[in-house]
């Protein structure tokens, strides 16, 4: 303990903003002292106080900013991170503490699914022409794709693509599924190019680490089928953005959908918004309602554990960049 | 045989649009005479030399209007449509005829549960409103629907009802099934109310008959759900579209989808093609790439049972207007 009273360990909450308040943590009254930081500087001011870090804002840097703010001693213990992703937080001064950090493994996966779904039936039954013929009163009518029989290769092995693979075979897809290293059920990174080439729909789910920043690229994107569709809904560096609006412009493939990109918000100017074949959604595929409260109810989750010191689950590896799989 | 040479039947085709054209039945040299009629004159001068009639052109009431013009004998003793609706030829003539009736029963059911299952999970996932931020190049993060545990009911026992059935339990959603009488898996039309009370997908794909026409209209709609959805594949006299309009617009449901019109096209002054929350799809949730071929296939296969005389498959059961289950 940092402080003589009270006699419970600190949580530090880094909120977001007012419209994504922090999960209620009422239960933890008399078991930690809840503070909150907003910002790099109050983080800073913070930090050393805290024996939990709890990252609401996913979508800061402040902990990189802040983090050396606290030396030794005076680091967080344990930090978690309320999103799947970890990319913002594998910086080397907190890869190489002896901090341990956790994330929200679990949370996202079958609504992240569900709106991968919901993009491959959309795309293959051409909805968003018919929205836009609806908006010019005009009927037209056009053949769709049959989605049963079709293909897809899901790049990304964690629980989020294992839950992608499951949804799309249950519209009755055939599927492959791509790790960082071959397994049972799942191929490895060497026969990634193979199964690009066969698949109607390509989605990704990956982390994001050195070796899968910028995997799609004009390379791959010329490895896939003219009527392949290309998904992401892993992380927005894992695409060279520019490679895709290329590859759309030239037909190499004939649709693309969006959820995250390298720089969020997609600022008004980027060529994406309006690059033919392409759907931008603003990172919500894994935003169900509720999603919030289901973030909170595995923080005290988690916390319960480590208050009594028992093994915590969603552990990441910090050297790889993710939780490693069974 | 009405002609002495050849000494085959005798198949008359009612053609469709150019884009739309017939199927190949090279496969019927020398075992039929193929004769095409294009509209009503046409096809009242050759439907007494017609063993057999075609209804390729599924959305013309030609047939109703030149049945009269074959009494008796010279009247076709087989008429195939190939669609999965009988009601433009459910007329008192026809019915009343020994002329058998056989339809596409079979050919639609996957293409047209896919197109539910894309429907539900577009709306789900706040689709349509994305594609509309989308073209404003504007980034506005929503929470969106869980889909996993929702309930549909689903009206209409045939095929394609059951398709759907089995592709929404396939996403996670509960489902009950409501058909003309109540039997194992099915409910009848008491039970619907009670049912559409606690759906959140109200899905209809019954056949247009006497007793369905206008099923969905204020009443119905104003005992759904505030949050519910409806879509509507089956046929477009299903629905009371000015009710489902003052229902979207009153807000008593959530949104809808029609894929069916009263008449269609769609004219382009209808008020459906504005109101809020509705979907507007010009009658393609069937017709996936080679729907055509596939219908050719189905009426060969028949032809070959007929002119071997053979029990016909799909036959329409008349009186009903739809051809009977098991």
């Amino acid at each position: 303990m940092r402080s003589d009273f009270p006699a419970v360990p600190t949580v530090l909450v880094l909120d977001a903003a007012p419209s994504e308040p922090a999960p209620r943590l009422g239960s933890l009254t008399g078991r930690a002292r809840i503070l909150h930081a907003s910002g790099v500087a109050d983080l800073r001011d913070q930090l050393p106080s805290a024996d939990v870090l709890l990252v609401w804002d996913i979508f800061s840097d402040a902990v990189r900013e802040a983090w050396p703010a606290a030396d030794g001693d005076a680091r967080p213990r344990w930090v978690h991170t309320a999103s799947a992703g970890v990319d913002r937080l594998m910086f080397p001064e907190l890869i190489d503490s002896d901090t341990q950090l956790t994330n929200a493994r679990g949370v996202f996966d079958q609504p992240i699914a569900e709106y991968v779904a919901a993009l491959v039936l959309a795309m293959g039954k051409d909805l968003p022409r018919t929205l836009a013929l609806q908006a010019e009163r005009t009927w037209r009518h056009r053949e769709s794709q049959r989605i049963a029989g079709t293909r897809a290769c899901v790049v990304g092995s964690g629980p989020i693509g294992q839950a992608i693979v499951k949804q799309l075979k249950a519209l009755g897809i055939t599927t492959a599924l791509v790790g960082r290293r071959p397994r049972t059920g799942i191929h490895g990174p060497a026969d990634l190019d193979r199964l690009l080439a066969r698949a109607d729909w390509v989605v990704c789910a990956a982390p994001l680490t050195d070796d899968t920043r910028g995997m799609f690229d004009a390379r791959r994107f010329g490895v896939m089928q003219p009527a392949a569709r290309f998904i992401n809904v892993g992380r927005g560096a894992l695409v060279v953005e520019s490679d895709l609006v290329a590859a759309l412009e030239k037909r190499w493939i004939a649709g693309a959908a969006l959820d995250v990109f390298e720089h969020e918000p997609l600022a008004p100017d980027s060529p994406l918004w309006t690059t033919p074949g392409l759907i931008v959604s603003p990172h919500m595929s894994g935003d169900t309602v509720g999603w919030r409260d289901e973030l909170g109810r595995q923080f005290l989750e988690l916390y319960g554990r480590w208050e009594s010191g028992r093994t915590l689950m969603n552990v990441v590896d910090k050297k790889r960049g993710y939780v490693p799989g069974n």
